[in-house]
């Protein structure tokens, strides 16, 4: 079986953190009085919008193009996949090709690009990414870097939680919760592998978007479920038709179960953390804090870490979420 | 002589460390590909942002009242400095009673209270802010903590300079400059103490408001010289009459001289932390990183230090920071 094919350990995220040693940011585990004082437990919450790219998906891309010959490699991303392989194919010194849709947000267009990724623009309507992905692999031998549902990609990933249970001990804590971000799921099967070998007793719960809660559907139902066509989310990031495959695999084996956030409450955790943490932490990044500050779970007298994924968020739509009622 | 009154050296800022230790927040220090490409050179951001209460202030107010016997403490501020005293005290088992004015910040206003300060407001125009604190020091028997001319505060505030160098060593960076904001010029006092020990040669720049210009000019006259009555900045928190007396004997003695930067570029310099590196930081936190940006200082092929001091910025100012033209 290949490596991409095959199912994860903790053995491949100990490896990965070797990888990304002196590479990746160690971001900080942050802590905030006022957060541990309204939900009356103890919060750590590890900063990825500090890690380069804005994001953790550095992490994964970085430990995944590491392992490749190639010389050049192939994503398709709106967002934060694509400036997390941008920039780690350039300190690989790879070329790097990112199918991006000719809608996709300007900042995240030129923040790909200036880390000298080729932007090939489709036009979601009318092109498939995936006919285009083929033929720029065929004729440059470009290979693909998938999402999440890769055992590289998800072992990167995971080094977020190897890092975070590391530094809870160092502060003397030792979480016996987790509350993650999910999309795909890579972040979290890939945290869960660290958390459940170095946090063992932890209760990890997944935390999606409100309309696209398709991995707590399928942690309930015990099999990969679809979101309905059509929801919307201003998690940008979160947003996809169903669970990965190998993704799926673990995190029904790792996970507790899954909460959601309505994007309201998402907006509220935004200004949170702008008031409190002083992080600009994006839609999809926040989704987690968010299902905490509403109350969906109930952290009182725990220690509950909570992963913050990433910070790359439009100006327009941040600026209108300071301007929603005070959150805490 | 008093321990408030003598001029600290880098062994207080050592000792300050101690004291600190397990308690301030290590804040991390970050690097921006997109900064380091925009000036040429290697610029490494110290973010105490990231420091309970939002900015260094906690550090001072902490090493501060860790050695005072009194059971209560008094102190004038409008902003951070009340906040870190609040803090601190609070963690100390001390009370506090800060003076505010009554039109302070409703934002700096309410953290205060919520660190168990009591806050005594009083009128900018009708009253006098010393009277009450002496009055209040009379009743309860409650110590004055400066903000800045203290050897304790700026002792204190040297830590952030401390962990610095320990932090560029460690990222195996020599900084060969540092740009520092500079109120009344304790942060920069107490770590040009601890640079000049530790980064040998380093060349420290404070840098101010345009229109708060008075260590930069007391600085080329060789003694303390005034702001003119009526000076208006966004950068709240660097709001003074003129240099300290003990930080200005410091800094005359460490410092290669003073930058400034204006209004907009400050405003740029916030939309490039949102955008680039993913933290808030406030008007008077985010003046060095302004002058960078600006021009005011040459990075090329150098490795320069700049601290971003703070976080506590109204909503509004920063909604309308981020609509300002691209700063990167």
């Amino acid at each position: 079986m290949e490596a991409v094919d095959r199912l994860p350990t903790f053995a491949d995220v100990a490896a990965a953190a070797e990888r990304l040693g002196g590479v990746a940011v160690a971001t900080p585990l942050l802590e905030s009085a006022a957060l541990n004082q309204r939900v009356g437990g103890r919060v750590l919450l590890k900063a990825e919008p500090l890690q380069h790219t804005g994001s953790f998906k550095f992490r994964g891309a970085y430990n995944t193009i590491s392992q490749i010959d190639a010389a050049a490699v192939v994503a398709y991303s709106s967002g934060n996949h694509a400036q997390g392989v941008a920039r780690a194919a350039r300190l690989l010194g790879r070329r790097a090709t990112i199918v991006m849709p000719a809608d996709a947000p300007a900042i995240k267009l030129a923040h790909t690009r200036a880390d000298g990724a080729e932007v090939r623009l489709y036009d979601r309507q009318g092109e498939s990414r995936e006919a285009i992905g083929a033929e720029i692999a065929a004729a440059t031998g470009a290979v693909l870097i998938r999402p999440y549902d890769d055992a590289r990609i998800i072992a990167g990933q995971g080094t977020v939680g190897l890092e975070l249970a590391e530094q809870a001990r160092a502060a003397g804590a030792i979480p016996d919760a987790a509350l993650i971000p999910c999309g795909g799921g890579g972040l979290i099967a890939g945290c869960s592998l660290a958390l459940a070998e170095l946090c063992p007793g932890i209760e990890i719960h997944a935390v999606e978007p409100a309309a696209f809660d398709d991995t707590r559907r399928s942690l309930a139902a015990g099999a990969r479920l679809a979101n309905p066509a059509g929801s919307r989310s201003i998690c940008d990031a979160l947003l996809v038709p169903s669970p990965g495959e190998l993704t799926f695999e673990l995190n029904r084996r790792l996970l507790a179960g899954g909460l959601v956030a309505g994007d309201a409450e998402v907006r509220q955790a935004l200004a949170f953390a702008f008031r409190h943490l002083k992080l600009v932490v994006e839609p999809g990044g926040a989704v987690a804090l968010a299902a905490l500050l509403a109350g969906a779970f109930d952290a009182r007298n725990r220690t509950v870490a909570v992963v913050l994924s990433g910070g790359n968020v439009d100006p327009a739509l941040f600026a209108a979420a300071l301007g929603e009622p005070a959150a805490g």
